[in-house]
């Protein structure tokens, strides 16, 4: 056994043949790219405007029933990740449309899902035994595992985004999803139960705390601006968020939801935000505002009720026109949990 | 040495002199005290009647000045803790008066504060830069070492109930105080910026969350109340508790305060609770209401502002006779985080 | 009603008078006893040599039998604290002997207990079903509730310092003991059977780590020992402290009991410490070495076997003769969980 | 818009086409597949026995030098995810060998890496300025960020099977990496130091505590053994595990790593475990013993140093021939911190 002089390539190649017959393979051929120096995340920006998609979105009730559907939902699929239904790598997200009169059955999963509603007011979101009414602007949840149905009672379309770690429960391979017997599950609780259980400062006493995601299901936006609108009168502003908010699950103060992390911002008119960039790719929407992103070379300009996605580590800032409320959501609490989360902050040069 | 035969008592009185000039005493014939099977708490349970004590709390306005006084509080003494200060061992209560235009200078100390409103309007206690309004019911916080002043820029006197761990905090030999070089702190936030950062469901992104003390230091009544009214349209009511809820840190779920547990019950008209114990020896009053408790042999009429103390241990339960709310304060939280807390649940005979 | 003009001292006699008179007190006469402005401890330096006490000790033997004395224990008294049996206010100190073929019947309690052991060799501590035989400089516990009983199966006396919360939870109301119905508990577990499952870097794979109190319950001296010496060996001594390890809990790393902080120091020959002082009041030991402490004005001179005790927030340096061992133990995982602990370092002037 | 009548086929495949134009999918045509009613691992049961591939890792010395491998790794490439260079669809596995006189250079990265010591005696893992010399069975950990290096001053190759989560931290696109400027880092603690400082029941005094990875990073295989050693002499052998320990953080009582977990378990002779299975895909080695495991229809045999990987969510037992000590690696803390792990017990048929 001599190391001193590698073997020649010809040599290396019928050893790596011979390694391939029992399921092994050189490292050093491929470490570089297993372990770059930094990240190279294969998502890339995008941008989907409601004006651009709305018709598609509305067109879709006369596709398919939402029975037929069990979900109707158009997938918002990352360009750089065609045919995998993720919008980054380890986050889904779509669109998802009910007509008045329509219920979407109740089942449960392991995935933990959000949605953030951009149209319409009235349909109702049930969890647990409790249906909540659902505005613009509303974020809410569905914790994993447990039953949840929606509904439109109301006599207009309502359209909503929704975000789910299913690619990352599916990278993991611990998915597990039931449907309930009947389309909608009973309703045992009073409407607002939850908020007021949870959501106003107080615990119920014998509270065990065990749960690992938010009993608060809603999230209306009326009291999440409202809060926005009093801290913006402090003017203390981050340069690269101005005023942020995460929502947190009140029981112990941490992400809603234990593998997506959910941010509310307000940034004011003519507002530019300092460079910034973090591992954790992330999906934006908005309910009122205007102004545009930029992420390396790319400028994406978005208003009300439009998505955009930022990858991983990219740079990026926005500018605003109009005084704007961005919601946005990314696998921070699990980057965060695991030790991998970095982020860093650049110099505002204007 | 032959331990077969004890020694006749009279060695023993020698020996146990010997032993006091050394500073040293036989555990044997103190052991039973010392470690006794079951709490024999000392405090006793008395009640405080508004209106027996309304007169003399407005009389102190013209004993003393609160600029004289710094903070003008009659202590309410446990009987059975003469010349201690204290309403159970761990805990002081007091009501303190400031009449309009008053200002109880800036200070700070390691000791856990709480005001629980019971008479008045528009007083405000200020805390760290920022000012809250007070109103009856409102639970207010001021936080171990935080600068914190009160002031009354109403026309009417207002009353409320303090709860400090000062005795406790004197038994550790860990307290230190500090007087602001100012009556009044500088008030560098907006009213409402607390609630609207921690008490909406968000937390500020960036948030450490280190700190064991709510940052939010008004829970307002008006909020409180109306998630009692809530919930009890549930009838879901624990048979000791009612419908109960705790105060608690929004930035991690625990007690509002690390020292001082504190709790909001609705109890119906009529209802009795089942018998109850705990360690914790509880310190209540209330709002609105009226009705009686019963502990051990004794019992206690209540009414609106009313304040009475339940011993550790002892077994009592509530008589409800109009819809009440009570507030309660105990040394819970210290007991949980040091593991001796224990509870007994009695049958509920009527 | 006007504040203007406080009331003449008779007036205030009569109006103190009458709150007497309903259980209340006026705040502003005791105010800054109650919250000083710095800790002011009532336990004083003292300290207990064993040459001067062994005597008393062994003599103990004849004077009462293990049986009759259930634990035959001379209390270490602080002699500021005379009639509580408290070495500080909230911390019982004791030394206990047991002779050869005597047994100290089981019992649990809610108090946590450490032993520190000093003389003797071949005593056992039997916990929760597992004995663990005792060597000089071994730290034992036995956590809160749970079944413990000495015994001494060897030829000689043995002598160890005990260390209880028992004054922390008097004050705290919540002390419960129970007598097993023998003197002996049966064994259940080969020796070393806790600190093969907890004590070599794993844990059992399904233990759910909920307990407060570390189940490794003898840290042998021998390896406790061992370890001071190879960190002494990087000569990175901390200059109030030289090197210091804190026993913990292998399940969380906090405490090994959840309100006795202990320790294990090793100060090197000729080293004197920087001043130092802290909230927690602290009990010493040592199993070998020789130096003094100065406290304030005092100077405690110890050697192996003493125990003796600094107070809380009172400036003290160490100076050391012959490289010593000190064991020591105090409240401070209370304060720590309470947010009250505080201490200062001083510079070193030699 | 009318959803009573779905749109006929030929209307949706137009339909699909213009949502693919705008980036946009329907979520019913691949829901089933997103979100699967229980786990469909693709990764498959694989094997690679020590007698198999040990010529070819020794002719790895051959092939190529450490200096130009940086790492000379064989990988274990899971023969159904060809080409990804993983062993589960999470984590990495390999063979590493570092010949006498050989140096692994120093780097440092984001990846989670343990070694678990196949054969050879006397190589070193230098972690953050302190060595440790490597024995067969030892569980050696470089933690995220942590400059490493490895050396070989023995006079034989010493291998030892390589786990990190490269999939992972790639998945979440969050690795760094840095190359040391010198191949070996310098050594500043003296060998066994951290093993004295955090590995005997005792924890530096003022440890901050804040790490999420053990400080302890080598786990002699002396003191492992043992303990089961110890364990087994209980006699309390869980059905599916025997006696299993999991490697441990002293700091916290969590696993040694953030993302990985690790195990080491004794099986009896003629042990035959219990049915089970998880969500967290396992690579298991051993040091010693024989045995065979079935995994639904397959069976592997395997003997001392063999890996081999049990996919997630598929029913296997262990049928022990000679006493084993198995050695077990998976992303468990993953899911557990993430909500998502789920187990299932099976009952003993033999």
């Amino acid at each position: 056994m001599s190391p001193a002089e590698p073997a020649p390539l010809t040599d290396r190649e019928g050893y790596y043949r011979r390694l391939g017959q029992k399921n092994m393979a050189p490292l050093w051929e491929v470490m570089k790219g297993l372990v770059p120096n930094e990240p190279v995340p294969s998502p890339a920006p995008a941008i989907w405007r409601w004006n651009d998609v709305q018709d598609l979105v509305m067109e879709a009730g006369d596709i398919i029933t939402a029975k037929e559907a069990e979900r109707r939902v158009l997938v918002l699929e990352n360009p750089a990740l065609a045919g995998t239904s993720c919008i980054t790598q380890s986050l889904y997200a779509g669109l998802q449309i009910i007509l008045p009169g329509e219920v979407a059955a109740s089942h449960r999963h392991s995935q933990s899902a959000l949605r953030f509603v951009l149209s319409g007011d009235g349909a109702y979101t049930a969890v647990d035994g409790e249906r909540t009414t659902m505005s613009p602007g509303d974020f809410v949840i569905t914790p994993p595992w447990t039953w949840h149905d929606h509904g439109n009672e109301s006599d207009h379309p309502m359209v909503w985004l929704d975000g789910l770690d299913v690619p990352l429960v599916g990278f993991l391979d611990a998915g597990f999803k039931e449907d309930y017997p009947d389309d909608k599950q009973p309703i045992t609780r009073p409407e607002g139960d939850s908020l007021a259980r949870f959501g106003e400062g107080l615990l119920p006493a014998g509270h065990d705390g065990s749960s690992n995601c938010s009993p608060v299901f809603n999230y209306p936006y009326e009291r999440s601006r409202e809060a926005l609108a009093t801290l913006d009168r402090d003017q203390e502003r981050d340069p690269c968020f101005g005023v942020r908010l995460k929502y947190v699950n009140p029981v112990n103060g941490d992400y809603a939801m234990p593998t997506i992390g959910t941010f509310l911002q307000l940034l004011p008119q003519g507002f530019t935000t300092a460079p910034y960039r973090a591992t954790d790719a992330t999906v934006f929407s908005l309910i009122e505002g205007r102004g545009r992103t930029v992420i390396g070379d790319e400028l994406l300009e978005w208003g009300a009720r439009d998505v955009f996605v930022v990858p991983a580590w990219s740079w990026y800032r926005h500018e605003v026109e109009e005084e704007s409320v961005l919601f946005s959501f990314s696998n921070r609490p699990v980057q965060e949990k695991l030790g991998l989360f970095r982020e860093e902050r650049g110099e505002k040069t204007s």
